[in-house]
C-alpha cells in the first residue's frame, strides 16, 4: 500500500502560514494548509502598515484574499485543529481534530504565540499559581490533584483528556463545544466530568488557585485552572515533537535566516518564530520558510527517487 | 550651528526600503528614503505571489501604492541616486546626485541587486575579460589602460570620473545623459571623452577586449568596458564603507535575524541580502530592518540626551 505524503503541511492560517503555501507550491511541492483564519490574530486586526494595501484595512477581508490567493495556486486548505505532531523515520504525523492523520515531508509552524486570555478575577492575580494557559507544559504539577479546563474548542477538549492522565479529577467548562465528532467521542468515553453551557466567571484563591465560581452559581473545588481558548498552541506542538525555544526568553522558536529550527525539515514562521509581531515580517517568514521546506522536500524525493 | 540629522536613512525605493520606512516611521524616527521607484526590479515586473494582494499585479502599480502609503506616515522621499557614503563618528553621510550631504544615525541598504545587461554581441563572452560591471570592485585592474564606461546615469557618469584615478584614458558612452547639475559639471571639469547620442554595439576582442563599437559605426580601442546601468548598486557603496559580503559566495550582504550589518547602525534588506528573491521576502526584512533602525536611533538619542 501506498500512503500519500504530502510535501508541505503548514500549520495556521494566517500571513505567515498562507505566504508559505503560496510559495511552496509555486515551487511544485504538494501543500496542505491546517488551521482557521479566525484565528490569526490580524483576523479581528486593523491592519495598515502592510505594505501595497492601502484600502482593505480589515484583517478578516485580507485573510480571506490570501486564502483565496493560496488556494487557486493549488494549496489545499483544511480548516481544522492540529492535536498532536509526531516523527516517522523521515516523516512527520500530523493528527487534526477530525480523526485525520497525515504524513508530512517538512512542516511550517505558523500559528502565532497569541495566549488568549478568560479577562475573568482572579485570572491575572494567580497566574502562575493555579492558573495556566498550557496544559502540556503544566500538567505534572497537577498530579491526583483537581483540575478544571476552561474552553471550548479543540485545546480545551484535549488539555483535558491530556489531564486525565495526571490529575485526580478533570473538569471541562464550556459554554458552547466546538470540536470534531472523534474528539467528542473521546471526550465521552473519558474521566472528564463535563460542565456544558456554563462558563467561567472568577477563579477564586488567596495564595493560590483553590476554585473556579461558574456563572451558574456553582463552586468547583479545583487546585489548578488552564485557560484553553481556542487552538491548541503551535508552541505546544512544537516543543512536544522537540523543536527548542529561543534561549533568551524561551517564548518562541528560535529559527536562522532560512526559518530552519533544530529539526531538519522543521520550519517555523510569523510571530511564533519571535518579534516584531507584524503582518510584513510574517509574510517574509512564510515566504522563505514556504521556499526552504519545498525546496527540502523536493530534494528529499530526488534522493529516494535515486535510491 | 546645529546640522540636522535623519534617525533613518533608507537607500532604495523598492519594496524593502518602502515597507522599511513605514515602519521605521510609525516608531517616530524621522526617515529619508532615496530613489527612484523605477530602479526597483519589481517596477517592470509582474507579481502575483505576494499575499493579501490579488488584483493589481503591476509592479510600477504595486510601489505606487507604497509609495503614498510611506508618504502618507510621514517619510520623505527623493528620488535621488546615492553616490558616496561616509562615517563622521557616530554618524553615516550620504552624498546624493544632486550635491546634498545627509547626515544619519542609520542607514537601511535596500537596493537590490541586479546587475542591467547590455545585451551586446561579446559582453557575456568577454565578461571578467575586460567586460565589468562594477567600477569600484575592478577599476584597479586597468591602471594606465584604455577604458569605455557605457551608462546614461548617475553609476555611469560617478563610474566614469573614478576611473580617471586609475585609467589613462576614460571614455564614457551615453545615448541621453541623466544625471544632476553637480555631477554634470563634475563630468565637464574632468577628462572624460563623453561620447553622447551614441550607443554600444558590440563588444569586440578574442581573448579579452580590444575594443567597444558604437552604433554611430566609430570603434573605441579600449581594453575594459564598464556596464553601469542604473544607480550605483548598494553593494559598491556598501563595500566601500567596509559593509561585510555573504562569505560563500559574496554576492550579497551578510545580515543577521535582525537585518543588521557588521557594521552597527547598519542594516540591509530584500534582494541585497540575499535570497530568496521575492517581495514577500523584501517586505518582512524590510519591516525588521525599519523596526530595528528606528529602535537603534532612538536609543542613540536617549542616550546623548543623559549624558
Amino acid at each position: 500500500m501506498v500512503e500519500e505524503i504530502t510535501d508541505v503541511v503548514i500549520i495556521g492560517a494566517g500571513p505567515a502560514g498562507l505566504q508559505a503555501a503560496v510559495h511552496a507550491v509555486r515551487k511544485k511541492a504538494s501543500v496542505l494548509v491546517l488551521g482557521r483564519l479566525e484565528n490569526s490574530s490580524i483576523y479581528s486586526a486593523h491592519v495598515e502598515n502592510y505594505l501595497c494595501v492601502d484600502g482593505v484595512t480589515d484583517g478578516a477581508e485580507l485573510l480571506r484574499i490570501a486564502l483565496a490567493q493560496a488556494t487557486r495556486f493549488g494549496a489545499e486548505v483544511w480548516p481544522e485543529d492540529v492535536l498532536h505532531l509526531g516523527q516517522e523515520g523521515e516523516l512527520f504525523t500530523v493528527n487534526v481534530e477530525s480523526g485525520r492523520q497525515v504524513m508530512a515531508r517538512t512542516l511550517i509552524l505558523a500559528t502565532g504565540t497569541s495566549r488568549k486570555k478568560l479577562k475573568v478575577p482572579g485570572e491575572k492575580e494567580l497566574l502562575g499559581r493555579g492558573v495556566s494557559y498550557c496544559v502540556d507544559c503544566d500538567a505534572n504539577f497537577y498530579r491526583n490533584a483537581k483540575v478544571a479546563v476552561v474552553g471550548n474548542e479543540s485545546a480545551a477538549v484535549d488539555g483535558a483528556l491530556t489531564l486525565t492522565k495526571y490529575a485526580a479529577e478533570v473538569h471541562l467548562v464550556c459554554k458552547d463545544m466546538a470540536v470534531g465528532k472523534e474528539l467528542g467521542e473521546k471526550l465521552s468515553a473519558s474521566s472528564v466530568v463535563v460542565h456544558k453551557g456554563v462558563w467561567a466567571k472568577e477563579i477564586l484563591g488567596e495564595k493560590a488557585v483553590s476554585g473556579l465560581l461558574l456563572d451558574s452559581g456553582e463552586t468547583l473545588a479545583v487546585d489548578g485552572v488552564f485557560v484553553e481558548l481556542g487552538a491548541k498552541g503551535a508552541m505546544e506542538l512544537a516543543t512536544s515533537i522537540g523543536v527548542l525555544l529561543d534561549t533568551d526568553t524561551f517564548s518562541f522558536i528560535e529559527t536562522n535566516k532560512k526559518q530552519e529550527t533544530n529539526i531538519t525539515g522543521i520550519y517555523a514562521a510569523g510571530d511564533i518564530a519571535g518579534p516584531p509581531w507584524q503582518m510584513a515580517k510574517a509574510v517574509g517568514e512564510g515566504c522563505v520558510a514556504g521556499w526552504e521546506a519545498a525546496n527540502h522536500a523536493n530534494r528529499i524525493k530526488r534522493m529516494s527517487e535515486s535510491a
